[in-house]
């Protein structure tokens, strides 16, 4: 499967280029096109060190990811969600995820999401109708993303209207380290999903643990 | 401690009297007082059958249960909340807990929150302001509190505005099986705990799973 990764030289972007390029024909996309050519023939390298053999990783503009992609991931901060969207072009028809968690740091963690009730669907409104927005990977511990010696045990809830596009996604989410996919329903559940990270950020502040995330037992 | 349980006779109030009555001295409160001496009289029973010698648990009403509980717990439904508190009275000072998760269910389940935020929230505008809320208990699979052959594998995260009272209610949480209890900050992070309820039982339904819960990890 091609996958566009959206703010790939970020360091969600980055991680799941690195967990993602032994399975999947990965574009890694930017701003900035020298940084992205730079991140993806350096996952190659590690890859390769590791016993990879076949891994495929390309760096290009943001707008290549998406061109690209047959799935697009969008690994960007929530404030620049719009921006970036206005941006681009050519997400007609095309799988995104959305790994985007819109939260606010005061004495702790909170959910803060924007009118429509979450950034998938805050996505929605901003996207053509026949893309088919599917949320996953939000609950990771980011820390975790890039260090490959990590296996990453944890759950990761899908949601999403398209039924196709969701299970495809759960595929891929099963392609990464020990993650585990379960369908967790429509898109209108997402506000409960990216409410989980700030939630795992304040326990781990709070109980004094590193990386904290989820298991559905 | 002192344990009050408003709501003892329903699934999730009878299965916590049997979880903490080796522990605790719990008053089991309801609105049909002979049900109540029954269901008390029963976990004794079913304690003392399984090896307990100073179980504790005496049936009364809801305002027993009130007041003779240093700690009180709301095991109600959403939709009798309002009408349950304005019915009883004695709420100063007490260290309330609420599990208590706001669902609809028509395709799917979903929160439903009221215009509070949450449940948590929704009651600390219907109790006095020395009440002590403490959210806890939440997302533990309802079937699995009365059998008491299942050991509770579970995370809990709790909330609440009173540091004091929200690690006593922790320390209660480890009373109960191989609970956990991880501290979630304020308790403007109830809407996410409550909001995991009706996640934990799509993805139970989704994915052909029984009694789903959740472990941070």
């Amino acid at each position: 499967m091609k996958i566009g990764i959206v703010g790939g030289t970020g360091e969600i972007g980055e991680g799941l280029a690195r967990r993602l390029s032994h399975k999947h024909e990965v574009i890694l996309g930017s701003r900035d096109r020298d940084r992205a050519e730079e991140t993806s023939s350096c996952t190659i390298d590690l890859l390769t060190e590791r016993g990879c053999r076949n891994c495929s990783c390309s760096g290009g503009t943001n707008q290549d990811a998406v061109d690209g992609g047959d799935v697009v991931v969008l690994s960007i901060p929530f404030k620049h969600l719009k921006s970036t969207v206005d941006s681009l072009s050519g997400f007609e028809d095309k799988i995104i995820i959305s790994p985007i968690n819109p939260i606010a740091r005061n004495d702790h963690f909170s959910y803060q999401p924007p009118s429509e009730g979450s950034a998938a669907l805050a996505l929605k409104a901003m996207l053509p109708e026949t893309a088919r927005i599917v949320v996953a990977f939000n609950n990771v511990a980011a820390n975790k993303w890039k260090q490959l010696d990590e296996e990453l045990e944890y759950s990761v809830a899908v949601c999403g209207d398209d039924d196709a596009a969701k299970h495809l996604v759960m595929g891929i989410v099963e392609d990464v380290s020990h993650l585990r996919a379960f369908d967790a329903g429509p898109l209108s559940m997402s506000p409960i999903i990216e409410g989980i990270t700030p939630l795992v950020l304040n326990i781990a502040r709070l109980n004094g643990m590193k990386d904290v995330g989820i298991q559905f037992k």
